[in-house]
């Protein structure tokens, strides 16, 4: 087929296929678009083996089961019930044969209470009349109706189709991740939650949640409600236990972890407004508490001269990881800047009267905060990751601390060496900081970012458990984050839970166009890649007054645009938020 | 006050003004921020001449009256009832004296029935217990309407105050305008009416309307029906006319001229859809209807040797110009790329021996064709604009056609002078396309470029009638189109309308804040500009179930967070939308 014809194969099946398509182009005669397009239903993250055939079958949803021989588990409920909500489109087409249900088979039917680093996420779907999905865990179960529930499509009269095929699919990484920054802008709750939908659809498995910052401290806390009271940036601008469990509830029946971040030493101002002595006077012109500009603030950097500090983070973390049930917690660690330290004359005098330390020893001053910190947390019986910055440092930590790499976007390759060659487990970052924007296409950079390409052995390599995509706050709250977000982030969920050889951006694009279409569709305002539109909706298309069970139903050719009631951008996301609250 | 005060300053009114003000911030010791503080209830764009004071008043809508010297006339009825809408927030305080009313004293009382380049916009404004604004004409009542609105805000408990205030203002610029492609991506009604609240917001009064291009033909055309039914992206990719009536309507009650472009000879592919002879047929390897790719399409350009090509023209432009009232119609003419016309060997034998041109005069051509439409259109009674490239090229046309300034984004200015030494008027939009994004604060560089900023006399430059924010839409649609044009596009807003000697970015930062802080609470998800929040409200901290009636009533104190009902991003969108739909 020569390019001509593909261009003609395009142009017809963007009038042929709609719905959970998307129709990107380009000024489509002048510049062809490159690549391979790909079939409607074609999956995101894209399966370790997908055989799909042209056999087409119907679903008709008033005459579709899903079942399984998991008895009384909530995950496995609920999540058969949002997917088949999610399948609710389209209707029966009576010359085809129907797949008329899906018989879910898990070897562990036991029903484990929260998702973990290393659960078994993998599956077997068969499409057919009677379609089949097996798993070792509930976890792969949800991966799996994922997947399911992308296979289905509609055509352009509406019928939902799905193409016979057979899966055979398992996470090449353990860990992925999205981190959000919740203290430069406050982000709430019903974004965190939509957000967590949007990760659900491409198979990210961890929210790694910077909590607090600098900027201000939103956490709740029970036992230290001034931290809030005084550092929030309002009283509303506020996490409450409440607000909290919802989200890690809400996470937990998608199959996902929440990994909270209480950065410390630096990043600890908000700290300061509830008890100043929790940081270190600076001094500046012989005067203690006074800021040097540029160089540090007034008071900054935990306090680790004082015992208090130390018996404050074992009351604040023995609270926190009562919270957070995940088996980790992220301690930060990243950017303790010294000039503070150095400043203070109490400092010199520490380093060399009670620690028996060289009096400019700052990196010897941060290695024992952070020592004292890990005891502190194994205490608690978790276990711990840290930004990288210590390990470069020459800190020597406990071989089961993970260690995050995020510096040198460019150049992380050797960030990541040394912290492998350090005997560590590690979690890319780097080139995932998706708060960076450039114009165009810049999902295809981190598309092509590859968490094994950098020198080291198979071993080695296999120490690299994940990464994550992380989202710091600076210019971004409610407004923007999920267009922003996603389908950017969409690139490094397939980096992190393909095979490898699966990298041909061209190619992906196609599927890529798609999967945003099928998150704007369940109602994450998931940006545009390129030129196109969304099959026969796109956002703010709502063409009559919604009901919450009208999600996926309305269509071109069952709702006529005049009859319009009620129009409205956002009303996907109010249904779902509406659903949301029931924490399905 | 040293920077020391300034930040406790900045600290403590932090806690202590709320709603619609916004609060950036950096790390806020260490790295502090510039410029000057702005006062609460400063107003965005900056009038001409302000006098404020610290004489703070009180607002109590129940007991608070807007009556005017115009009546009947809807544009100031319906303004007022807006205006009152949104000034529906916060309670009195009866420990100061109230705003008890604002009298409306209109010049020329004439309810002129569009809005026209030129009318005048300038007002006065007293905010004391009895304001005052007067106007020469109904537009300025629109504008100072919007200013007064912007000077109140509340306290931290809730407090509607106004400070004593005396404003003069005027428009520097009579065009400001922003440009919208509607054809990369559709863009749907409800998206495009609330740009239009937040441009008149910011005092815009033009909606330049790119309707159709290369990728879709979403005008649904009165004697064209098969337009769009062939060149949109789907059936429900369309606007009617009735949407289009709708969009005029709801621009014309706001003061803004809806200036729609039907762009030719190029970036019309979609036109082809509909009839493939208004395209020239490009030739390659000696087949007509032949693509070569990265030069030519199979048929591109407007097919300039057929009569019929400027027939179908005189028709469409017959409709155009009676669909949208303006006095204007921008009939584009950029990118007129050569490559098809010169392969096609008919087109060389018309250059010779129907034009009597050269065979390869291809800018002959395209200036034979402009001519043409340029003669089309006037028969309409219409003023025309144009995109700059043919005036570069030598085109010689009636000095009353206004010429858009784009290419050279950076140095622009050639452009400008080449164009203004012509002998033309000129709009500028070369230093404004916001569809480029960079990381960070890139409104800077917007607010720092200035129209008159080129070689000219006082004449020439007074030939500059304004300028526009473009938005191309490759990589836009409802999803992310009013968080990443608003607030960048507030900062054009104020270039366009306040003095050129406002101009410090560094203080502007402070009064952008609050300008993005006030379009979010009413309804526009304006994005941050740094670090920070707004008051006690960010979007989708709505927390209960709202009704229209309670559109910038939620605050804080009067409503627990814990009474969550309904908690919705975006139902500020939804009501506004609801309330969009009777095009008050």
């Amino acid at each position: 087929m020569d390019i001509h014809q593909i261009l003609r194969v395009v142009n017809v099946i963007v009038f042929c296929v709609c719905f959970v398509n998307g129709y990107i182009t380009y000024i489509a005669i002048r510049l062809p678009l490159q690549g391979e397009m790909s079939a409607p239903g074609s999956p995101w993250p894209h399966p370790k083996e997908l055989n799909s055939t042209t056999q087409t079958l119907s679903l008709d949803m008033a005459d579709f089961e899903i079942g399984s021989n998991v008895i009384g588990c909530d995950v496995i409920e609920k999540g058969i019930a949002r997917h088949k909500a999610m399948l609710g489109f389209g209707h029966k087409d009576d010359t085809l044969h129907a797949v008329e249900d899906l018989q879910i088979h898990v070897e562990n039917t036991s029903c484990q209470a929260y998702p973990y680093l290393g659960m078994d996420e993998s599956y077997t779907l068969e499409a057919d009349q009677h379609a089949t999905l097996r798993a070792n865990s509930i976890w792969g179960v949800l991966r799996g109706l994922e997947t399911f529930s992308q296979l289905v499509y509609t055509t352009a009269t509406g019928q939902a189709r799905i193409n016979k095929t057979s899966i055979v699919d398992e996470p090449r990484f353990a860990h992925r991740g999205i981190m959000l920054d919740t203290a430069r802008h406050f982000i709430p709750l019903p974004v965190l939650l939509k957000n967590l939908d949007a990760m659900s659809y491409n198979k990210f498995n961890v929210f790694h949640w910077h909590i607090v910052d600098d900027q201000s401290f939103p956490y709740q806390s029970i036992r230290f409600p001034g931290l809030s009271h005084k550092g929030a940036y309002s009283p509303v601008h506020v996490y409450s236990q409440t607000d909290i469990k919802t989200v890690v509830e809400y996470a937990r029946l998608r199959g996902i972890r929440v990994i909270v971040e209480f950065d410390t030493p630096g990043h600890t101002q908000s700290w300061g407004k509830f008890d100043r002595d929790l940081l270190t006077p600076c001094w500046h012109n012989g005067h203690k508490g006074e800021a040097e500009y540029n160089r540090h603030g007034e008071y900054e950097l935990m306090n680790p001269m004082l015992n208090s500090t130390f018996t404050f983070l074992e009351e604040l973390f023995s609270e926190v990881t009562s919270v957070f049930p995940d088996d980790y917690v992220h301690l930060g660690m990243d950017e303790a800047y010294h000039y503070c330290w150095a400043s203070n004359p109490d400092v010199r005098a520490f380093l060399t009267n009670v620690l028996g330390l060289n009096a400019s020893d700052f990196s010897g001053l941060e290695q024992y905060y952070i020592r004292r910190v890990l005891d502190i947390v194994s205490k608690t019986h978790k276990k711990t990751i840290i930004w990288e910055d210590p390990i470069e440092k020459g800190l020597k930590a406990d071989k089961d601390v993970l260690v995050e790499v995020w510096r040198n976007e460019q150049n992380w390759t050797n960030n990541m060496e040394e912290v492998i060659q350090r005997g560590y487990s590690a979690i890319l970052s780097s080139c995932w900081y998706l708060n960076y924007i450039s114009y165009g296409q810049d999902w295809r950079q981190y598309y092509s970012c590859d968490p094994h390409h950098f020198n080291g052995t198979t071993q080695e390599k296999a120490r690299v458990v994940g990464g994550e995509a992380c989202v710091w706050s600076e210019y971004i709250d409610a407004t923007n984050l999920l267009s922003r977000l996603w389908p950017r982030a969409s690139a490094v969920a397939e980096r992190l839970w393909s095979p490898g050889h699966i990298n041909n951006t061209d190619d992906a694009s196609f599927r890529l166009d798609q999967q945003r279409c099928r998150m704007v569709r369940r109602g994450i305002p998931a940006e545009p890649i390129l030129n196109g539109f969304c099959g026969d909706y796109d956002l703010g298309m709502e063409t009559e007054a919604v009901q919450p069970s009208n999600i996926c139903t309305n269509t071109a050719t069952t709702v006529p645009k005049s009859n319009i009631v009620l129009t409205v951008i956002g009303v996907s996301v109010l249904l779902q938020t509406v659903r949301i609250l029931r924490v399905d």
